[in-house]
């Protein structure tokens, strides 16, 4: 493992899909990339769906991750909301299956704990920690994409975490 | 259009995702291939997000259909059925989009109302009607293919009327 373990988190919706590759160096993470894959809003959900998953396999050729994680959301909203969210999560569960990544998945109080100590923490909070962790000072990428790190960052610490617990 | 318009029907579900493919051919309605994907219960659903958009990739590359068709659901049922269904329909959606296939999108009444005559058929009438429009005497598919299949000819018979209205 000379280069490092790389993890792709992800963030889906339909309009905004929030993405993070992050690569774990000598036990620290490290940004690779990180943005949002937005949809044209004026077409039709298929091919807004199609823009997620071809810009999600070129993500995927152009850093290759090992693994990926997404937010396991057990919906509060209406039905028609999470049916949505729900076309944008297959769309990029399929994009990393066919591509034999295995996903992780975490629900949101667990990737809040997991970085900042408490599940109730404010996005506010949890993006300070998203960059202190990467060692960035001024983070420059917007809300959905500190997600998809977070997501990330909580996928390599909790890997680390079971590795720690079986050897 | 020597060999007729090709369209692929889809009734997406997590668990069993029925598809029709059906060929128009001087105005009448032929089958071309019906079933459902069936997806491994016991795996993570982005594994079986994955099984339902590679087993749609080889029915497109084997079927080549110029146009595809879904139910437009609206969902009265709890926000965690609905996620889970529009995952399945997200990844339908993408590997329509993928291979350049527009998707029709139809309201469920629509479909009974355009095969049956009104929107509130019961199931059995629909897959009657289904059976009978493509000439299959004893149809020997599923309930998943044959709502998949009734979206298919739905689709043929409003792009029909579409055509007919505007020449």
């Amino acid at each position: 493992m000379a280069e490092g373990l790389i993890v792709l988190g992800l963030d889906p919706g339909t309009r905004v899909t929030g993405y993070g590759v992050v690569r774990e160096l000598s036990g620290k993470a490290e940004l690779v990339a990180t943005g949002t894959i937005r949809t044209p809003v004026k077409k039709d959900m298929a091919t807004r769906m199609g823009v997620i998953f071809s810009q999600l396999q070129e993500l995927i050729r152009a850093h290759a991750p090992a693994e990926a994680a997404i937010e396991n959301v057990f919906v509060s909203k209406n039905p028609s909301s999470a049916l949505k969210l729900g076309q944008a999560r297959g769309a990029c569960m399929a994009a990393c299956a066919v591509n034999n990544i295995p996903m992780g998945e975490y629900e949101p109080s667990k990737v809040k704990k997991n970085l900042v100590g408490v599940g109730n923490a404010p996005k506010s909070q949890v993006a300070y920690m998203v960059a202190h962790c990467l060692g960035i000072k001024k983070p420059d990428w917007p809300e959905d994409a500190s997600d998809a790190l977070a997501i990330a960052i909580c996928h390599l610490n909790e890997r680390r975490m079971r590795k720690l617990t079986c050897s």
